[in-house]
């Protein structure tokens, strides 16, 4: 057991440092002044904590259904009212598809886009137009089975730990798609 | 154009026979006279019709998202309700999927059964329980692609052809998932 | 080379039994005295001939896709005659797929089920709905990859030996799928 | 209800700028003045209109099989003509492969190029050839599942939108199955 | 809130009836009065539940890793005691695999399998061997994807809720699999 | 080491009884008094021994690409002499595909059935018509990938241990295909 | 049938200025004045002729499985004399494997990276090596499914037209990969 | 046999250079002087020696599933050290993985470039990181089916031929994920 609490005492300082305000969710701020560090950091942390009452389990976070389709469809609402028809996804930190939604008149590629940007999103946590650029130093990132490093996911974090990833595909550009996914992420705060 | 003409008489025709009233949705009843040579002869009618203004045009019916969300949402309520957990999926006549909630606490085999059991129902314009009997006749049939002959899943109709269909998984029997399934057909009448 | 011509005459003999006359297409009949041993004995023989310039090589016989395109159309065609709506596929001995064309409004789950009626019905040199009858026989005959044993599917046949399959899905029953495909067979003889 | 007007308001005036001629059939202009502008902007159109009588439900335009048959035989034609060997796929605006012709002669790997070139066509209402130059921007593009970025795929619209892509391969360049890919398109309005 | 303290509260009135003693793991018991209801009735309950900080948010419970490779490492001594060469795996309750280990000199059909039992055992919370038995009733049930309906598979539960499948394939007989996969189980209890 | 060196003894014992003859190759004999329980221990012993120098290492014995070719051109020959058309596949222990020959004229079915017949006779270490009859105590055996209960499979043994499996398909009957599978057995010994 | 003839005559024509002599087989050569050119023209060309008895049907020229084994030996035995440890595979102008042989000690990624690079040999009529060249023009022609741009794959041809594909893969660099795979092309000769 | 003795006398003396000392697992070292043609020349070399028992069999050599779990859970006792949350795949020489761990809160992409690294690392013996460096000269390479190009797999030799890989993946960087790998690999020489 010891092992296990050294770990999460480290774990809790981490998060002091990165935590976006507990109970808070939002896509990881490419404001930030050192992003790229920042993003990474966050990437050590993942919202598992041992169960205190018995050794051999561990908990992991994730969205309820109903929290994850809030977010789709306020996605969807988003590209709507600037007349982009899109999908939209919602991958929880174990890559399970929690919500997948084809909206109306998106493109036949949006739909897996999506998904493969929710996925993307949340396995490194940060936005994919943030993990598009890692390419640089690491072309072959992109080759990793399941991923898509295209603008358009952003992550869901619950204390800076990396709960879901939202992906959007089907607008003309990434950016238009990732504003959107952002706008899902942001109406899990109201 | 003039053969295409004729299709759509005859079209007409049968959907007077069978139809269960305009712009009403609905699982195909169960207890109807004959189910199984009703359903049967649903499925030669499709939500397809000839384009007036272009020979070369055809179009196809679809429920949009947000009626498709509603449904499925409808479904997961209806669950709730006696405490089961399940997933579900809105499938459209193409076989594409719309819509896939993956309920909370759900078996990791339920968002993929919700699928292939949509599928089935659209495919054959009929509940999955009824198809599951029509192996007795047909074993094979079963080995079709994409399918699930399991109870589950229910055809949405619109003046009596399939636009959809709604599956629903992982409740302890196909008959209470059928239940739910049935739940979310019957929101879109609201 | 001794080997290759013993080979060739062999099948040359065998095909004066069998063969349903130069240039004839046609479905293996399923009304000859002893269907399936004749449809058994067919199997082995092939379109496959010794290259008389070079021994290393063999020629394979195959339908042009001129003319599996009008097989096709005539199944279509024929399938409409009888408003049902339907996909139908023209593979060839190679297990490769010629021709395939999704029908009207036909059910999503008809375009691959014809591919694997049509497969399996090349593979076999027989009617899918002969076939389906050695499962009592053999049931894991239809676990091998890429077959479907439900009536549908009808082989063509050049001097005896399959070089085609025709597979239909989508209409109520497979008697009827399989009609469609035999007219498809009938009208390459046109 | 409104919401939807709206939309469907927006589109139609969206359509008036771009539209080829009400009942015309064309791949994108690749000599209009400002190409990549007008194809990103048509892209955000599609052939979904709202079903009058029913708030759920939404139609998509489809080529019938007989309009998609009848161009990629005009496809298989002209590549004839210049002694050409290829395939040639027709897929719909869902991303389902409505016909698929194997030509005589064509490489192993054209098929499945063809239905990928018209898949990526149809997805964002452009010839791929007008396509692969976004890799410059975004080459991660090309990474989207279902698509091939190579020239030999062409776009089908109606009104403007896009509701089929051909696909074009086999031939010694893209350009060259492309002029093939517009050929079938150009048959569609005669 | 309302609705999910609600649903908490029914659980944990379930699990009053059904718990094996808090902290204790085990595979269901295969002696109980009525194991087929007590089984299916365990499948309603799930190591879900709410959390309290944010509504949005669930919590699900897993094997550590450490735990997992215990369990697996014991369940390949106990097949090494009898001089069974087999490959195990344990699978958590959203599917995703934790544990696999390819046993010395095991089959090459072991692997996949013992995933697979896994899998089944942890969807259903029963072992494999009773789960088989469902499929007189519902014999499509094993048409479900990634199951394997062949005993050899046992469940880990906590608090009566599954939290995990271990799966063993290789030994002569399921029933040898299935003993030493309860042995990886009761490993966790040392 | 102790434990591994207890096992190489017992698997010593166990070879002393089921051998066939030192560096001998066949077929589990079908004609053995108590077939199924002597394949069944046979099972239980696999071709891997401890490596003396070195703890962690184990080996595993296969058939030289040499002999297997030798093996799969000897099951040729044997279709040759009987006017069949079969394609061949051997597969090792760790269940790789060593050789695949696809025979002239042989369906398109069978190159992929060869492959997974073998599979299966390596598995189990008995020729598949005998593992075919096990379906009728444990039929959910045939759901297992990569396998398939079909006759035309035959293990290849040393010492009494699978060493790899010859697989054939194509030929009117599994029985056939058998016998030419012992064909290429046999030619090992020569 | 005037169009087949004429077809015919201009690939007799086309063949006279590239074929390598009647009978004979061998790769592409590397050393001709415009390789790049020509191996271009080569592909407009493939193994295929009209069937003069009948018009509906055409044949294809493949090795038989006697030569493609024997092709694959020599390759194997050209490896080898150079203590290298290789795969190889010999695939058709269809795209079919005919001979897949896995060498002793090759890595196990040399099996299907050998079948693709007969692939891609096949499907362009060129060396890999040369094709490897064309990316420079072309970078997505290597997306294309079932291809391997890299050396080591060399075409098969009959009266200069492709009719199967060696791949090699396993030596430290492609074209050691590519000499062996020409070694096997020149046994066709003997 | 002569063939076979000469290439075991080869392999002797190469080994004789490179080999690491007898019983001695260990990465191949980055530091020696000319890496890049070690590796290369340790590819030719195999853990493969024929059976002097019999001329049609070859060993192949293994880490004991007992040894590979030691690696395994050495390389997640080093990430744990640094707080980094990784998965972790021992692939063996013919590709197959022997074992494979989800750590606890990696990220969902970790399992499975854990495998493919691993897989890439005992395909070529050498470490990912300098693989990933041959990209410059081949490009091409990183399209091999099975492989990642990512640093963090590292190979397990004995006597200078691989046997097995280690692959690591869901650091921040792919150097810490290698450095754990070799972690592992340590670990099994203690």
């Amino acid at each position: 057991m010891q092992k296990l609490s050294r770990r999460t005492r480290v774990l809790t300082i981490a998060a002091t440092a990165a935590v976006l305000g507990a109970g808070t969710f939002g896509a990881v701020s490419a404001t930030a002044g050192t992003p790229d560090a920042a993003t990474k950091a966050a990437v050590t942390k993942a919202a598992v904590t041992a169960d205190a009452g018995n050794k051999n389990l561990t908990q992991s976070t994730h969205l309820t259904v109903a929290a994850a389709t809030k977010a789709a469809q306020a996605t969807l609402d988003a590209a709507k009212k600037e007349n982009q028809r899109v999908s939209v996804a919602v991958v929880d930190r174990n890559g399970n598809t929690i919500v997948e939604l084809r909206g109306d008149g998106a493109g036949p590629q949006s739909p897996e886009s999506a998904v493969k940007k929710a996925y993307t999103a949340v396995s490194w946590n940060a936005p994919t137009s943030e993990l598009t650029k890692r390419l640089e130093q690491a072309p072959t990132l992109k080759d990793i089975p399941g991923t898509l490093f295209l603008a358009g996911g952003a992550p869901v974090t619950a204390k800076g730990a990396p709960v879901a990833g939202i992906g959007v595909a089907g607008a003309p550009s990434g950016d238009l798609d990732e504003k959107f996914a952002k706008a899902g992420v942001a109406a899990l705060n109201r």
